[in-house]
């Protein structure tokens, strides 16, 4: 009775201002760009942020992550090589207006952050069977996104802006980090302190693309299912505050 | 010059409080097959939750989230028929006394839950040439997974459990729910409130695998790197620290 007892959280774990805080974090969390300053992260805080990303939910407690911390200026050299070269050929499938738009947004921090961290996800770390992971076998790279957006978050609240780099290729990655086959370059994460936060994501004060309303993306119990009326007057209302970086 | 101070989140945006109050919400966060109460969700708390998954990072500002919330009885039993198949053919994969550890243990609570929540990705959300998707196709299926943790933190904070039912297969969960052959349905997810909640993951409460050492899995500049000595030390401290449950 005792150790059932002991492993249970106690009633009151959270408050209402830690639902509060959790709100502000995820609001104001940005994919950070520029803005970056070149001071170190203290290892306290790295490793505040590593471990929350380590404590995400993984299929099967499998933990498929590891974490490559690229400090070396000559490895982020080749990293912004392969986004450059990925990046151009993003940018001649955009045409007209569009490419000139796409051309004008700084998309990467690889050379300013002090560190970059690539999450990868080695797909051998559990054997070949692994608990929840039979039927769906993409479950262990989307546990090493949760992973990702632990540190996401934990870094915003430490002060501390992030970036996800995605336009470069896998194999480049994997060339120039030296992962073995069966591992996979999740993530390629910039970190740093910054001059500031922007209010908006990027690409909506760019006018790219705009926040869609969510209660169009809602449905009852089938894809082409009904929208609830009651609770789509209430979606609505909780994004217009959302907009406006309050969750109440 | 207004309007880009206004663009810019004050520098007081979040403190340490919040800090803490993110920490306490990410280790208290567990995966809940059982300890579901009947009572509703109520739409206030419904809308911040599936409003945080919508504030989640996504791929050129994609938004490639839907969010079927499944109430029916009739929805509910024919996914946990389709659980049943595939659990029984998952149990079958493990041998031995390894098998009947995983027959023993409770995955999903399906039936119970008041709702349950299908998260899917629409891959043609933004037509065929999507930013930051160019070179990783599977971009917007992780961006769909950061949704799905931020609404799993979201609901904790809300003293809601949530469990993910991963142990199901993709045609089926589509055919029942209606999916067209573009959207991917990324999570099938189980909430409601619950009686209580553990203080560990159950996974590692039954033995069936550790918490890993996190200082084994970072290294630097490479994935055979160096392992760094003092942030070594630092991260063991903290994870202990974490184990029991504080972020210091």
């Amino acid at each position: 009775m005792t150790d059932r007892r002991a492993a249970i959280q106690s009633g009151d774990t959270l408050t209402e201002a830690d639902r509060a805080s959790l709100y502000r974090v995820l609001l104001s969390r940005r994919d950070v760009r520029g803005q970056f300053l070149p001071d170190p992260i203290p290892d306290e805080v790295l490793a505040r942020i590593l471990v929350a990303a380590h404590y995400a939910p993984s299929v099967g407690f499998m933990q498929p992550w590891s974490f490559i911390l690229v400090r070396s200026p000559e490895v982020r050299a080749r990293v912004k090589t392969a986004f450059e070269t990925a990046n151009a050929e993003a940018a001649a499938m955009f045409e007209g207006e569009r490419g000139d738009s796409y051309r004008a947004l700084k998309l990467e921090g690889i050379l300013e952050a002090p560190v970059n961290i690539c999450v990868t996800c080695d797909r051998d770390r559990a054997g070949p069977v692994v608990l929840g992971r039979t039927h769906i076998p993409t479950m262990d790279l989307y546990s090493t996104v949760c992973a990702v957006e632990n540190l996401w978050l934990a870094a915003r609240a430490e002060g501390i802006g992030l970036g996800w780099v995605s336009i470069i290729s896998e194999p480049a990655l994997k060339d120039i980090l030296g992962l073995p086959k069966r591992v996979v370059p999740v993530a390629y994460l910039c970190l740093g302190r910054v001059s500031h936060f922007f209010a908006r994501p990027e690409l909506e004060t760019a006018g790219w693309t705009r926040r869609l309303p969510l209660a169009d993306l809602v449905t009852l119990d089938r894809w082409d299912g009904e929208h609830d009326p009651a609770l789509g007057e209430v979606l609505a209302r909780v994004q217009a505050g959302a907009d406006n970086g309050t969750m109440d």
